[in-house]
């Protein structure tokens, strides 16, 4: 019994790499995961447990994959971005679609004890399916991120309003709607109306709230060392058109490299990355 | 803030939809699992604890995607089939591969303790990567399937051959191999002196070996009820190409057939897939 | 000034062959023609030297592409199918669909001259767009070959019915319409009224029209010699599935007949390609 | 008859828009020219009439698809430039390599007589196939252009010396060689090889060869009017990459813009477009 005879089947394989010099989002999206969060009672419209949970899992995916410059999450999603001149798999979509999303998975279930401690997390176990997008400039992938945290806040805003009609608030004897009833109440509205329902019947000031709500996660690396400041910063004042042919990186500088990004410490923050802010200050994330 | 400025970036996502009428076969990969087999100290040449463990997970994922069809492991990987009708996630391939493998994976993670209690799963967790292939043709897959059991039996019997000469036999007064040096020993060898070294040596006698090693992992749903068998011998008597331009199923009909599948028993059993044999006693698996 | 600088800008064209074992259809179309046909004072419904001219052109693709195993046409369209197992330009999809487009579109222009004397050809030059699109099976091929043969008779019943109600029949006081009037009374129409209309009005027996509009062109090769019909026979009587697994033909064997294919008649027929009939009489052509 | 039941093929039609905001080079070669030019007896190395005729093509494929900015030619082959934000025919592949490789093939043929007069062009008839490959960033774009630009000066360089040395120099008692011995000869020599060769052997000073054959050339649209002349230099002067999330056009802009492009000359040049200095002098061209 050889398997020869059966070999040709592997011509069916297609070769998936990605498209060079692309920037490389893997998005990840839990899976049925409305029906997961009512099973498992998150808090609405936010449960903090829930997105620590997401953010814990995020970071040790940032850890295990130094190709992954930046991640962005929200919600029950997280967007990991590779450098535009990332080799990882070759950069064979499957590969890197299943190994992060898989990454991914694993952790949000084995770190669920720590997050919801006494919750059984039972079948079918929470996943995350995932796709690979290419964004081939730097431009291009600034606006994909701003378009994610944008989403964010307008969801955000909404939720916090549809939840509190729904609870209702004693206090401005705003008596409690159904789910439709409020739906159908906030359609059309704007944010300034938003706004003005969670201050007058809430008491809430939506500015007020937790960053991590308006804003979403950032997940980077934070570089300490004398040596990141300077080259980033080097890099960081004459990026200049022609130099950009970049000669490849030498086997030993990108262990190196890997090193280094692996001793960096891997940091969550809830800041604004749609303005240049975040940018002019952290210039080396994506050069 | 709002995010329609944004919202042009989705114009870069790719519509990934297989081919219709391509069975597709969504194959799982253990991530660095030499590595990691190491780490865990698995039985060399066979571990029976991992093996049991990868069918225990695949028996889920098979229970879970009522469109797989059959499934067949053997190592550290898994094939599985889904029909070639199959609509599940309009059949977007990343859609297929990141969800059957994030399964998978995580089906691996949780159910460790069961099959390696008191032994500690760290980090990097266990995981699998995945990609869809397609064959567009029975015939084809077929082939494909053999491929991989014929590759399970040449494999297996290497692996036999070489651990047992690394361990040496006292009985026989041969001494145990270097790894080099039993590799170099098989080099060029063929079946029959595999068979050989193991009977003269080992006193092994291949044939009798466990099926488990020798056929790997088959995993199907087991029709109990009346109805399948007659079902799949109708469609089994007279399957005309003419018939084949199928009407596609009602909704009601799919929800039927679905409940069904849910009901059904799933099995793993170490049998010959290559001949024809299982498959006519089976007909309704690629039907 | 070497060119190995910038060498690596070959890493962004993409290998695009298509999947092994389906077929191949190349479906090239003319760019603009209802303004060319009008430029061109095509007769209408049917100006029979352009289809003609159409026709004489796919004669000359199948004869120099001798893997193309038949071709159907109709109004400005062309389908060429190549085998399921054809090798040409290791299938790769932009080679085949711009070979095929580009030859045809070359013989339409070179040729007009003899279809249209005196008719000067002038730019833009018509010219056909072409694409690539895989069948899996031999039955879906064949649906794919009835659903344009099926097309070419509704449109064909359609413009019939169209054209005479413009141009009207003093012989039963039909007047002229407009062709926006003309739309309109056909809308919802059925084919048996359309039928009526042109046997009242227009004393025409649409069963008794020419062949060549009702269905189309179907170019083929026709072979003459004995070995052929023993050949094609022997493959008929026992096309077992098992037999399947085909042996990859020997260089000199593909030599050889492509050599019979090149000597082989190309003719045009006017034929039922929807029906058995035809496939039942020409075996060899999918075979 | 109705087509509805044969309808569902469509399904089978993959759609290939290429991926947004990437330059698009569709590059087209002579097919079988090696041959082609031997039947046709193109004078060797380079025959004037047969490059002059390629670029007469070019130019009108140029004046048809507004949406090139740029072509360069050499040889047998040429390359259309897309611009990134091109939207013709949605961006499908198949159509946009179709289109210009059948345009192209066309205009070839059509023209023949013009450049070859009494030399009958029969079949098979010259034909150019094509493939789209896109490009992320304009300073790759430029790298694929200079790579074009700098393998026609390395061949040309080789096919100078190569045909010298085949055709011999009675003036300097240089015998002829064989296409063999003529290889062999030049196997590993470099660039000032083959110039001493030319300049010792065969009196030619390969720098003051003409422009078309060591640069290729170069079709483009030269705009005369005030209007470009202002915007251009607009645009160059402060290509804020902030500016860059550009508004679409407007229907009635783009109309007005089409027709300045028609109505602009198109030039064909034998210019270095590997340094900076056309682009600076031209800057609207990838503007």
């Amino acid at each position: 019994m050889a398997n020869s005879e059966f070999e040709y089947v592997r011509k069916f394989e297609e070769w998936d790499a990605l498209a060079p010099s692309n920037w490389i989002v893997v998005r990840i999206d839990g899976r049925g995961f409305s029906k997961f969060s009512k099973r498992q009672n998150f808090a609405k419209p936010n449960d903090r447990r829930a997105i620590d949970l997401m953010n814990a899992a995020a970071i040790e995916v940032v850890k295990q994959f130094t190709d992954i410059v930046i991640a962005y999450g929200q919600s029950d999603e997280y967007s990991f971005v590779l450098h535009e001149d990332c080799q990882l798999f070759e950069r064979r979509a499957a590969k890197l679609a299943t190994s992060i999303s898989t990454a991914f998975s694993v952790e949000y279930c084995m770190q669920w004890d720590a997050y919801f401690p006494g919750q059984v997390l039972d079948r079918p176990y929470p996943t995350f399916d995932g796709r690979c997008v290419l964004y081939p400039k730097k431009r291009i992938l600034r606006d994909y991120l701003s378009w994610r945290q944008a989403d964010c806040h307008v969801n955000n805003l909404y939720n916090t309003t549809f939840w509190n009609m729904v609870k209702g608030n004693p206090a401005t004897h705003t008596s409690p709607m159904t789910p439709t009833d409020a739906e159908l109440a906030l359609k059309g509205t704007f944010s300034a109306d938003k706004n003005e329902i969670l201050f007058k019947r809430f008491n809430i000031n939506y500015n007020a709230e937790d960053e991590i709500w308006k804003k979403g996660s950032v997940v980077y690396r934070k570089f300490e060392d004398k040596q990141t400041d300077t080259t980033a910063a080097q890099q960081f004042i004459k990026p200049t058109d022609d130099q950009a042919r970049k000669k490849p990186q030498s086997r030993t500088q990108m262990e190196k490299e890997k090193k280094r990004k692996q001793k960096a410490r891997v940091v969550v923050e809830h800041v604004d990355i749609i303005k240049d802010k975040f940018w002019l200050e952290n210039p080396w994330i994506l050069d």
